[in-house]
């Protein structure tokens, strides 16, 4: 039996959610961790300039905002581990979370995990990874000057990608399978009108080719099945994400896709487990609301402790 | 008839739910109107420092944030008008927003119109108001320098008023009818380590005294029912918040206390009216969450527009 820890609260993750329910959990004097696999901040870190966080009217770099979040969830005191996440048990109060650091008890725990990108799941996609294919466009746009990309997408993360690359690259072709975008119209208007970026919709990729490096995109027309070759150097992938609750093997009632079925106090059909931000059903996705989420859950699990 | 404005969202009331709902549909390009009665920010303009709001590590003002929202909002297009919203009324898909201004027509709505303090409805406290009786220590401190002050209530904004008192005050009783706080803990020892703050629990307000100005205090101790006399200038009044939702006379369906039910997309009883905030059911009653709440009930009405 490995070393078990124990916690009032755990909570799993250290994107806006889990920052901001650590920051009311160490403010409440609740003995709490915060687990993080990586760096904190979760999927806004890829955001250069976040402008619909309220408080900031010039906008905020992601990267700063999560530092800041997290610097002020330490400042009262939240402690934190590196560590993955790889199950969750719960033994009625006990509630064991397994990680790649050992087992850690909590008598309450907060699901904050977010959801991670969904690939194209095309040739060439995996193996030009860094060598032209990417995720990110904040992280690799400067790769990219004066060159030509696409973005594959049609939500706001493409756009985003789209207005971020069209700094650097020469020409950004955004690749669509559908005719209309759902994107924030806004971003779609912006996008519209900036020179650089042309618009390929009703198109699907075939596949990512070259030969150290990325050089083609082949497209696929879905109305005329017209096939087409775009010579570029990088393709970044924006079409969406997709929950991480594959640990929790059918633990808690989620949502066809995937995503944990809360109630407006974030707590989920297990007492003593609540989720917060993108990771709950019927999130929008959005660093201001998985801050609020995590706030509420916080709040909640200590009601629950108190209990 | 009076002239009937035509809008697709009217957002209720300006504090931190009503200006994020705002500055999300101005990014959505939604033609929206945002009402408020008097100041943007809400309850939290009382707020001296908000400690808990992520993104500011060293606190900022209430009135501060309240102003950089609505500036946010307004950058991206938020229109808004100064009015006070008495009625709602429900004809389908289409709202009307009885206000003083006239009546305005929407498409879908937001009610964020948030909570107000409740009163003690002890003899003296409407004829002592603004003469050592204040709601807002952030507003009143300042003129109790060097003198000796009281604040009835037991929870966060109680003490929170206190320890805003303390800086200024010689003297600060802390009035509470029970014998536990129910404050968060960090708040709650924060005031015990304050030597300028005294804790009289297990008491209730009888009347507040005095000739031209606030002079006495007549306490009751609800254990033994003892009788006692505090002198000292002035009376701070933090016993609690009430929604404001009278206006909406059994309209939507509401906890007992008379909060506005909403699920996890704010979404209410009735299709294109959402809630967002203090006034919404089982809320923390924190900025962030308000916030939060109000990006998700802008992006829920957005949806029910494009349906």
């Amino acid at each position: 039996m490995e070393t078990q820890e124990e916690y009032e609260l755990i909570i799993l993750g250290g994107g806006p959610a889990g920052l901001t329910a650590g920051l009311y959990a160490a403010r409440n004097r609740v003995k709490a961790l915060m687990i993080e696999k990586a760096m904190v901040g979760g999927l806004a870190v890829y955001a250069e300039l976040i402008e619909n966080y309220p408080g900031f009217p010039s906008g905020i770099g992601g990267i700063e905002l999560g530092q800041l979040m997290f610097q002020q969830a330490e400042k009262f005191g939240l402690k934190s581990l590196t560590a993955e996440v790889s199950g969750l048990e719960i033994k009625g109060e006990r509630k064991i979370v397994k990680t790649s650091e050992g087992d850690l008890v909590a008598r309450a725990v907060i699901i904050a995990l977010g959801s991670e990108r969904i690939q194209l799941g095309v040739p060439g996609e995996k193996e030009f990874l860094g060598k032209g294919v990417s995720y990110c466009a904040t992280c690799d746009a400067a790769f990219f000057r004066n060159k030509d990309v696409a973005v594959v997408g049609g939500g706001n993360s493409a756009i985003s990608e789209a207005l971020h690359l069209a700094k650097f690259a020469s020409r950004v072709s955004l690749v669509h399978r559908r005719d209309q975008f759902r994107a924030t119209r806004v971003f779609e208007e912006r996008a519209r009108q900036e020179p650089k970026i042309s618009f390929l919709t009703n198109s699907t990729v075939d596949s990512i080719e070259g030969k150290e490096f990325v050089e083609n995109l082949q497209l696929n027309n879905v109305k005329t099945g017209a096939k087409t070759r775009l010579s570029l150097s990088g393709v970044f992938v924006a079409i969406g994400q997709r929950p991480n609750t594959a640990f929790l093997k059918g633990l808690l009632t989620c949502d066809p896709v995937g995503y944990i079925m809360v109630n407006e106090k974030m707590e989920t059909n297990v007492p003593g487990v609540l989720a917060a931000g993108d990771i709950r059903a019927n999130s929008i996705r959005q660093t201001i609301s998985a801050a609020g989420d995590g706030a509420t859950a916080a709040m909640f699990a200590d009601r629950y402790l108190g209990q």
